[in-house]
């Protein structure tokens, strides 16, 4: 809603109340959307295809989100449509390990998640945010339960084994003793005068006014320890009830402690537009949304089907597959458009025959290493010892954070997500055995918790890159290889056209993959149209 | 943890660690407790009351949560308890209005809540700060199931009547413009060397790094459109996915537009130790609370009892009262000791024989005037058209805030909390009928969500000075008042106790109630004990 000018916007809102008070709510909200006031984000809703010829038909490679989308919204639009899946089970990455899971990776390490009944660990996406709109609209069409997925705690830690010792503190401490300093600093020199000359004197009143509040300052523009600092950092003593329960205050940090802990490189991670409240997670693990996708798209997909050529000609399109459960007999699928959804690390080993703009843009594009590990633990120490609930603790230890579990707080054992590694260490962790990363895991976290060496139980860990169904990741965007290869990537070649994650401006977000297959329909579908059938 | 030396941090450690290797982790967390480590709450788990002496007996006026937390452990360690309790049902304050409910208020009023089922609002606590562990901790024994309560949400909307038009803004783009030009001023007068000499070089180049990634600045440490700065306050086109997909940034306000408008002054709420993730609320309603206590003290109390007059000798101490539903007949109720946790607006009122420090006290303290709305929509058009899932829209209008459920999302129907009035907007409300106090709210609401007028269903308030119950929401404890009378209310006098929210240091909030009758139970006990028998 920015950047409108206040008029045009007074006069949209009469006009929504015209039209709320005569069609009601419904045609309100259409109404909003068309006029642009509803939706920042570039789903538009799904999208209406009319007029699908009769037995037209698209062949779909890859039955996670974006293929799945496309299936469901093709399907509904009259078309026929054929899912090939390399796995056993709906989702890809939208994937939910519970015990009895068994995962086997490329180099042939097969783990058995060993989870308590309905304990889970996401190994790919784990967080929904409110402005992926596409996705959240799936949830909801979907039937799949959200709950709120808490990403900062005040309560968790902040940790750098060098900063402080080593000894973990609080982000409430660390978030009130920068800001505070920080304030502080601006206000002394706004009394002092020594501003540039664009504040006016009435603005920098204002600015002082709002420093004291924002920074919890005392009269003199001093962050120094009293009510409103503790009621930001914390008390070394809470207020309690009853007599001899007066609050104690606690003292702040020094800016230069602060300051060369590095611990404020982690204070913005829940203003990024992505990790802002309100996130979200579905009810039981994220897998649930694949998993409905499957049950929606019951009949339409063909799981254990490992693509190995896509050959398309003027009439259609034909991948050759082989069950990987059977391998060595070719089995053919065809449609008269294909939709490839293969995550680009496979897809540029697969050959096809498509355009040299699109087959350059498939080889360009890298896919991150990251690995994530999963610990079960007997009992939820970092709630009942720690008053940990939800969030996640950042760490400069090679594990990079601890997320704990926001759901079922106050029971008795809990998953953590022990680490998600990125770079030089999740390359370290994939050359490691499954059981040997989770070793680590607990290692370096118990530096963080010492309670972890006696809670532990059991863990499991999955090393993207060695994931048979997209070795790696997410693709990994250079500015560069954006400019020069994105646009080819998303054209259609012929009768071939790309989705995935791989195929937006929102690399590893679900979002991406659902909104790029809505992008794709849609052009694919107008084409089809103009074209006559077929 | 704070204030700690580290030297001593990890001997507590090392022992720690061998408590718990050889004892297991429920030692090692009595011990961390034991040794301070585990919790800055004053709450040290429940008191362990040994030797109480046969048949002794303890009257508990009241049964709220203090009453019934006194109620339960006393039971627990062989007290006999009688609770009499004024309302037809558990909690007191701790309260769930649902459709069926109905509430006669002073002056006569009564509404009928006509919620649909599912729907419910709360008209006193509604939120659980992760440090309230007392109430936590009972939550988790009586079985309550917590969920994450949503307070801060940056897709939520500041509004200024005289801000910007009355347009509301995004949390996220204040939050962002005001942090960015905070952070820009400070880096521009640290660059040129106008900072007070205690930051160092050293520092004063971390301080520049610091701010270049906490307020968005740029390379030049300005904060301008651009990629990071639309990634914290929000996009004109958010990225997506396919072609046509690339993201437009959006316009940083004016420092001076963000300052006039002060709508900074809404942004440290999730700062403050209150109201710091992660927040908590029992699924289905405050209520669950009162009534799992309820339950658990099924048989000890007597509802629908209007306590008329409190007596205390030196054997006991005689509660006189009349059942609200046949009033006119005197029934009495005997205890060895009273703990009267009966609000002192009402209390103020009835004959009770103690000391002039305890009376003076209880006739110190005045209540704050606060009156909440409920409002039932025909669906959730927060969610549907402005992509608010939960959290407060903070407004300088009279209803003060408007808070969007933090469950159930992507169901069709919600309740609003539609207005939070303080001091001279509640005592205006208060003065209204239930239902203009509905159509105020609704009126004042539409002025920020349009759609409030085609979508409102219904509604229900509560103003707490006009519950027969309370007289009022929660003592408003002046510094001078606290110094001088709350020893003097906290001391027992004879035989007789008080607690409450009341007698605790966190005045309106539940926690306060629980902490004062487990440190009330807990000096009656040591009195019982070193007396003998009664």
């Amino acid at each position: 809603m920015q950047g409108e000018g206040s008029e045009f916007s007074i006069k949209r809102r009469d006009l929504l109340r015209m039209i709320g008070l005569s069609a009601g709510g419904a045609a309100m909200y259409q109404a909003m959307g068309s006029l642009g006031l509803a939706a920042e984000s570039p789903y538009k809703g799904t999208p209406k295809l009319q007029g699908a010829p009769r037995g037209a038909s698209v062949l779909i490679l890859g039955a996670g989100l974006a293929g799945m989308v496309a299936a469901y919204e093709l399907r509904q639009a009259g078309y026929k449509v054929h899912v090939l899946e390399y796995n056993p089970r709906p989702g890809g990455r939208n994937w939910t390990l519970r015990g009895g899971d068994t995962y086997t990776e490329l180099g042939g390490f097969t783990q058995h998640c060993r989870f308590d009944r309905g304990q889970y660990f996401n190994p790919g996406p784990w967080r929904i945010p409110y402005h992926h709109r596409g996705l959240l609209d799936y949830c909801k069409k979907l039937g799949v339960p959200l709950e709120p997925f808490v990403q900062i705690n005040h309560n968790a830690y902040l940790h750098g084994a060098n900063a402080f010792g080593g000894k973990p503190q609080r982000y409430r401490t660390i978030n009130a003793d920068y800001r505070g300093h920080v304030a502080e600093l601006l206000a002394k020199v706004t009394q002092q005068g020594k501003l540039d000359a664009p504040v006016s004197k009435d603005d920098q009143a204002l600015l002082l006014d709002s420093l004291r509040q924002w920074g919890a300052l005392d009269k003199n523009y001093a962050y120094a320890a009293g009510h409103n600092v503790s009621n930001r950092r914390g008390y070394d003593k809470a207020p309690g009830g009853g007599l001899s329960a007066k609050p104690v205050d606690s003292q702040p940090l020094q800016l230069h402690d602060v300051l060369n802990s590095h611990l404020w490189s982690n204070l913005t991670e829940g203003d990024n537009y992505e990790f802002q409240t309100t996130l979200f997670q579905p009810v039981g693990g994220m897998g649930r949304i694949g998993e409905a996708f499957g049950r929606a798209l019951d009949g339409s997909i063909r799981y254990n089907a490992k693509v190995t050529s896509i050959h398309q000609d003027e009439h259609g399109v034909t991948a050759t597959y082989e069950d990987t459960r059977h391998p060595g007999r070719v089995m053919k699928a065809q449609g008269d458009w294909c939709i490839c959804t293969i995550p680009l690390s496979i897809l540029s080993q697969i050959p096809m025959n498509v355009g040299a703009a699109m087959a350059d843009a498939i080889a360009a594009v890298p896919y991150a290493a990251t690995v994530k590990v999963g610990l079960q633990f007997k009992r939820r120490f970092w709630e009942e010892d720690d008053d940990i609930y939800g969030g996640v603790t950042a760490t400069d230890l090679p594990i990079n954070n601890i997320s704990y579990p926001s759901n079922d707080f106050n029971s008795r054992k809990g998953v953590l997500l022990g680490g998600y590694l990125w770079g030089l260490n999740a390359y370290e962790f994939t050359a490691m055995s499954p059981e040997e990363r989770v070793r680590k895991a607990v290692e370096y976290g118990s530096q963080i918790h010492p309670q972890y060496k006696a809670e532990f139980e059991n863990g499991i860990s999955v090393a993207w890159h060695r994931s048979p169904f997209t070795l790696g990741c997410f693709a990994t965007w250079s500015e560069e290889a954006r400019a020069k290869h994105y646009d080819n990537l998303c054209q259609i070649d012929g009768r071939i056209a790309l989705a995935g994650e791989h195929a937006s401006y929102l690399p590893a977000w679900q979002e991406g993959a659902v909104t790029s297959a809505l992008d794709v329909i849609t052009r694919i579908h107008q084409r089809v149209v103009a074209g006559g059938a077929a």
